[in-house]
Formats: structure tokens, sequence, C-alpha cells
């Protein structure tokens, strides 16, 4: 790099696929991180935190090749060249930390993580790069109960959050049943040489919300040309394999024992499904016994979730209000976290299985949904009074006046530019400001201070029509002696809600 | 990448640098986090959340070269080759942000953010490559009430965090105070030749703290040999240009008025040094008229900071009281963080000068000091109330004494591994329970639940010698009705002060 004497002037631009984050929703991520993680401690999760970034190879990506380092994940190399990885999720670094401390942990171990996480993907409308997540896992336990125990957990932080009950539903299923169904077309998992119709299989029930169920059994079978004249090639499956497959995602009933009998009817023999059901009973017996009924926590054999990974129960966290979609039609807004059972989490490193179970929840798409629902309270915290500068070598006066209404708690600044007083009201009105304090000549010399009610004054200039009037009238101020500033501000303030 | 049968088992291990933070430290941070942002949120500053990473040019690195794209910071290319960096800081990121939402923003524009930070250094004990830093910056006035206002509210943190008046110090210099001494004694700045020297005397100023007065005079003049042995090359001044600024460095005093007339007589006549002791008056005045007197803020000029950074004000917040540190010296804790004024932030993008001022936190540096302090109340929430499974069949059961103690509030949760009564008992202390529930057979048959109360079990089986003794007694344990479950438990958890 060569010297030049022209500066290089470099574009301020955020990355792509990135973004900032606001006062409102920094303010109100913060409120929703609060209220989760008061739930998570209730249930014994203790907190962890992680580094941002992992050595690939503990990440469970294979060592990136030269010619492509970044394949969905953000890599750099160390200068000891060993590859490093921003991470994806919060459970490859769980992972991690599980198999370094294993024998130290108690176990079961139940721990709960936020933070962002990145993925190196292709960014769309309202797709960033990197993203917030909440989790919460449980490691060392195959038991169920710790399944059902974070489908409650789900429930009571959807309630916290002030997500109505009938706002949400926290869908339920086992994967095991679905392997039950698919053992019994003859399409076994474990076969390698049905892997393939399996994945497609899968990824056609995904899609079930969003197609219905006539493009899902198209999926399932030949193939569907969607509305754009594009075709997406199908399972194969012939008729006689379709038909249970679409029993089964069609079982979701709001009696838990009806969905279980039909689900015990549709897996017959196989040992796999009938142990998923068995699981899926379990579950509703502890759903049931805590008083989660299915307004709540929903057996539903629709939901699939992350092909391939989950081993066991599978659960999603819905918002089943309605809203408006990119396209302009009507939708449920749908999931804004779940998880499910992994039991390979440390396999990797170990060569042993530990069963686990765990729930993320998205923020930035759970601060979306909030707003919908009008439960996100803008400007949740004041703007702050303004203490004007009337006179630049009176600083400290100006100075204490802020003081003395920040020690009574009061949000309060002293305007700290150097323009006159048009800019310093604009600077108020900018700020959002309820309140400006303004002591000048006339005032001081009168030991007075003047304070103006600039939402009062807002209001009331739109019903003023004559600018005389207006002026002559001096609206929403009030002058009092300097030492009731503190209470009159207060005053005004409460005459707001503030 | 050749397939191989052998597994790959991934050592699991963290990068070179970074580490895992424990629960009591995440709460703690928490709640440190919480404490400041209420007071920056008092001042009038708003929430800012930026991404990790920024495109390198943007961040004011130079374009790093392929042969060393780390050079302090971490790097890759984005699929567009373009380079992006980890912020190594929060203001880098803020000066992108201004610069490209300039016109928009109200000015002064005020910003909080909280954040990690990520350093590719060499770790050493205590020093990490990634750590959490709190900065709150006023951008856009030249005003050195601004600065006044962050030493304030600098203080006003430090006592919200719990450290008492007089165990903390907010110092306050001026970098155009030193730069007036500077000019006097012929290295004035703004001339190239002395810029290498001017550096080291600087550097010798920063050592006074550490090394003491004898050994900066030896630094400003021909150099220093350490108790190692090691060679320091001086700055080469004279015993003439020596001596003022020994001077310089000696003027703190309780009596701010002191301080100023001993810095008038120092810069004499030298325009920027008169500027600077004008700005120190100013601020002082300020800090006089809210009632911040020396034992908060202290004008101190041997408070240097950032080496060719900073432009005016500096300030830091030092804690005052006595600590051991590696070598088992006692020593002052020493800085948690600090600021300044520095008018080049937005310039490298816009060519124009923006002046601002602003203040970082060290939070895990914090946590270390609150930790002496005591001020950090380890295990501040309870460990959970754990139901002990005492028959597999009986889950539902177990689940719902669980779910009752939760919905009165008490952190609690049930057994959910497969293993026997002796260890979930080990479990339950490992987790550190206060109480475990029990209800075996016996129990069941009579209607009741025992509850044992593991820290009061403790302290008897420290006092009763007899094991036999023991065993009969059964101390620190009862047996409730089963709807006296909540209540029992409350009270057995109030008994020590929970």
């Amino acid at each position: 790099m060569g010297k030049s004497n022209k500066p290089h002037r470099p574009k301020a631009r955020l990355p792509k696929g990135m973004r900032d984050v606001g006062a409102d929703e920094v303010r109100a991520s913060a409120a929703m991180l609060s209220a989760i993680q008061s739930v998570y401690e209730l249930y014994g999760f203790e907190p962890l935190e992680t580094p941002a970034f992992e050595y690939t190879d503990a990440l469970g990506k294979f060592l990136p090749d030269q010619d492509r380092p970044n394949e969905g994940v953000f890599s750099f190399q160390d200068d000891d060249d060993q590859w490093l990885s921003l991470r994806y999720d919060l459970t490859a670094p769980l992972a991690r930390y599980v198999a370094e401390h294993y024998d130290g942990l108690p176990k079961p171990f139940r721990r709960y993580q936020m933070g962002p996480v990145w993925r190196n993907e292709k960014p769309g409308p309202g797709r960033y790069r990197q993203f917030t997540q909440f989790d919460a896992d449980t490691v060392g336990t195959a038991s169920v109960a710790a399944d059902a125990e974070i489908c409650m957990m789900a429930a009571d932080c959807m309630e916290r959050l002030g997500i109505p009950r009938g706002a949400y539903v926290i869908r339920v299923n086992n994967r095991k049943v679905l392997d039950g169904v698919l053992e019994r077309i003859g399409i076994a998992p474990g076969d390698p040489a049905f892997d393939s119709q399996r994945m497609t299989v899968l990824r056609a029930i995904d899609k079930l919300d969003r197609l219905g169920p006539d493009a899902v059994r198209l999926l399932l079978g030949e193939g569907r040309k969607d509305d754009s004249g594009d075709y997406t090639k199908g399972a194969g499956l012939s008729p006689d394999q379709i038909s249970p497959v679409m029993e089964f995602v069609a079982t979701a009933s709001d009696d838990p024992a009806e969905v279980l009998s039909r689900l015990g009817a549709l897996v017959g023999d196989s040992s796999i499904g009938q142990q998923g059901v068995e699981e899926l009973q379990t579950m509703a017996s502890l759903f049931a016994a805590a008083g989660y009924a299915s307004d709540r926590i929903l057996l539903d054999p629709s939901v699939v979730r992350g092909l391939g990974y989950y081993t066991g129960p599978v659960y999603e966290a819905e918002l089943t209000f309605e809203t408006t979609d990119e396209e302009g039609e009507t939708a449920r807004f749908g999931s804004v976290g779940g998880g499910g059972r992994y039991d390979g989490l440390v396999q990797r490193f170990k060569g042993i299985e530990v069963p686990a179970t765990g729930f993320s929840v998205g923020i930035s798409r759970l601060y979306s949904a909030l707003n919908e629902l009008g439960k996100i309270q803008m400007n949740a915290v004041a703007a702050p009074v303004v203490v004007l500068v009337m006179d630049p070598d009176r600083l400290p006066d100006y100075q204490k006046m802020a003081f003395d209404l920040r020690s009574a708690g009061i949000r309060a600044e002293m305007y700290l530019g150097t323009s006159g007083m048009r800019a310093q009201m604009k600077y108020a009105d900018r700020r959002g400001a309820p309140v400006v304090v303004i002591q000048g000549e006339d005032e001081r010399a009168r030991g007075e201070i003047t304070i103006k009610d600039l939402v009062e004054g807002t209001r009331l200039s739109g019903e003023i029509e004559d600018n005389a009037e207006w002026r002559s009238g001096r609206p929403a101020q009030i002058s009092v002696a300097e030492g009731e500033l503190v209470a009159a501000v207060r005053q005004v303030l409460a005459s707001h809600g503030n």
C-alpha cells in the first residue's frame, strides 16, 4: 500500500446483512430477555456465557478448505493457523463446554444462554446475518420429563412476555412416531438406501402449514408445479404409502388421548413408533398433572423441525394470531422458537452418547410479534427534560438544575451545544423532551424559572389557529420560584402520566 | 479432504485467550450493567446496538494485507472479497454510525452501548481476547460541559455500583495543558521533529503511578535500568526541561483553585496551554456547582491515557482501595474505566471535524474490583429446591410438586435423571439445593411429604459426632401433609433468609 497525499475516505456503511438496533428495540429486547430469564431461572436453569467464536472443528463444521473458507459460518485463521468460526447457534458451544467439563458438571445439567449468533448466509428482507437467541437446554438425561418441562417452560415464557393464552400454542411431536410410520410404509430410518427419500418426505411435511394438504400430497408423490411454474420433485411415494403419512400429519386434536390412540394405530407394530407414542403419552400425562391443557400445549404430529437432527420429542412455540405477511396475505404469525431432543450432542467429542434436549427463542422475531400485539411499550423510558442554556457564562447554574432534577430521579440533561434558543428548542423537540427548563436574564432577575410543557404545547398548537393568539397567550408555560423547579417539573410530568 | 472410516474426534477446548463465564459472574455482570445503564439513562443517554463486525476500512484499520490479515483485530473476507473485522472497541462503530446518519441525529447526540469487543493480541493472565465494555459518548459538541457531565456520571456510576465514596476517584486532566508545558520546554506538539520524543515523555508520565517520580525523572532524561537490568531509553530532556514536567505531574491537590493557579504558571504564555487551563477551570466550576468535591472528582495532571489519541480533557475512574497484585505486592486497585475528548471521530469518513467525548467501563475489571470489595453477592439467586423421584411411575406427581413450588415463585426442579436415592441426594448437594422434597411409598400412604433441610442438615452433621445418633435422629427433616408442601418449604427457606 503506497502512501498517497489524497486522503482515503472510507464510506460509512454497515456490512451486508447487518443492522443497527435503535433505542426502542434495545430497551424492549432487554425487557424481553429479562422476562424469559426469570422463567428459566424459576425452572432451575443456570446462566452460562461462552465466547463468540470457537475452533471451527469444535463447532462441528469440517475444517473449511482454502477455496471456500466460509460455508454458512464466518471463519478466520488464528496466528497459529488454526481455524476459528463465529458461533452459528448456542448449542454447538454448549456441546464443547459439556464435553470439556463433563465430569465436573451436575447431571442432569440445566443451563441457559443468550447472545448473538452469526450466519454467513444470503441476507434477505428481515433476514440478517447476526441475530440474538435465548436458549435453555437440559443435558444428560434421556427422560422425556425433561422435554415436557421445557414445553411447559416455553408456555410460561409466552405468558410472562404478555402474550395472552389463546394467542400462542406449544406444538409437540415426536420424531420416533414419524419414524414408525416411515418404517411401516417401507422406508425405515437407518436404511441408507432411503435417506434421500425420507428427507424429501420430512421436507414435504414441513410445508403443510404454508402450502396445505393437497400440495403436500403431491410433494410426497410425483412432485408439484407451483404457481410460478417451478417444479419441485416429489418423494415418489405410492398412494398406499402417502395415505398413512397424510393421516399422521392430520392427527392433531384438542384431546391428547385421541391423538395418542390414532398414532398408536398408525405405527402398528413398529417398535420405534410404539416407543415414540409412549414418550408422547408420558409427556401428555405430565402436562395434564400440571394443568397445561391443549390450549397451551398441543400434541401435533405435523411438527417436523430440524431435518435429520432431532431424535425424539420436538416442539415449536407458535403465535396463532393473524398477521399480514410480505405478500399482503393473512397468515398466522408462526414460530418464535422451538427445539427438541438431540442425543448426539457430545458424541462427536467423547464417543459416548449424552442425551440432551433444548429450546431456543429467536429474540428479534419475538420483538416483531410483541410489536404487532401492541405489547411493546414504545418510548418506555421517558425522554429527558432539557435545560436550555440561555447564557453560556452561566453553565454551572444550568448544570445544577439538571443535577437537581436527576437527584430527584428525573431523567434530565443540560443542552450541550453552542446554538441559540431556536436550535435548542428544535433539539428538545427532536429528543422528544416532555419539558424544557428556561432561565433567561429576566427570569434570573426575578428569581424564577420558566417551565415549558412541550406535550401540552404541541396539543394546544394544533387547536389554536391564530398565530398571534398563540404567541401572546404562551400556553403550556409556567414560571416558578427557583426552589420549586423539581416539584413543578414533577407535576407537569405527572400530568402526562410519567 | 478424503473421507476416512476412523471417526475424527475434535478436542473439546476453548480457543486461545477466550474464556467461559460461569453463573455467578454472568448474574453479577448483568446486575452491574443494569446499575450503570440506569445512571446513563438518567443523564439522557440513549441505547444503541451495532453489529459485532464492521467493514475493516470503516473500523479505521488499514486494509489488511494478505500476509498479515490480523494486526490487533480479527479479520476475515466476505464472499464479495471485502474485509470484515470484529470490533476492537465500541467507539469505532459509533464513528461509522454517526457518519452514516449524521444529518438525522439530534446534536449533540448522546448514546450508550454495551457489549463484547475483541482484540487479536497475545493473551496473558487475566488478559483475554474477548471482553465486555460499557460506553457512553456525547457527539457533536466542543463544550467541555459535556466532559464535565461524563465525569460526574462516572462518579455516580461508581456509587450506584456500591463502591463507597472514598474508595474511588475520577481523576481529570487536559491534554492541552500538557501540550502547553511541552511547548514551553521547546518540544511543541504539531512539530513532527519532536513527535517521537513527545511520545516518550507521555509514556514516562503514564508510569508515574507504577514506578514513582525518581524513575519518571530518569525516563524523561537519559533513560533507566530497571531491577531486572533491562534498560529503557529516555526522552533525552535536559534537567531544565525535566523540571517543569515533573512539577506539572505533581500538581494534583484537593484544592482545584491551587491546581489551576500552579498550572497557569507552568504553561505561561502558551496559548494552547492557557486554553487547557481555562477548560479545566470551566469543568471545575461545574463540579463545584453540582457539589462534586475532590473526594469524588480530582484535578490530576498525571493522568495521560491514550497516547496521541485524545485532544482535550481526559479522565480516569480509579479505585483507590489497596489490593494485592500478581507479584504479591500491595497497590491501589487502579483504573476500571476512563475516556476523554477525541475530536477526530468522524473526520476520516466525512472530512469534517465532529467533536466528541466519551467514557468506557471495563466490565470484567469492575467485576474483580467489586468482588474484592465484597460487593458481589455470590449465589445471589437461591439454588433451586429439588423434588426427588422416588418412584419413576409417579413422575406426574413429582412434576406437579415442582410446578406448585414454581407457581408460588419458589425456584424448583424435579430430578430428571434415572439414578437412585443416593445419586439424587448427591445431585441436590452439587446444585447447592437448600431443600429436597421426598415422597416415597410410606409417605404416600400417609398422605405426607418429607422436606429435608440441607442447609441445617449440613450444619448439624458438623456438630453431631455420633453417626448412629445422626441417623436415628434424622435432624433437619420434617413431614407435612401433601397440601402443606408450599407453605412448609417457604418456611424452611425463610429460616435461612431466602
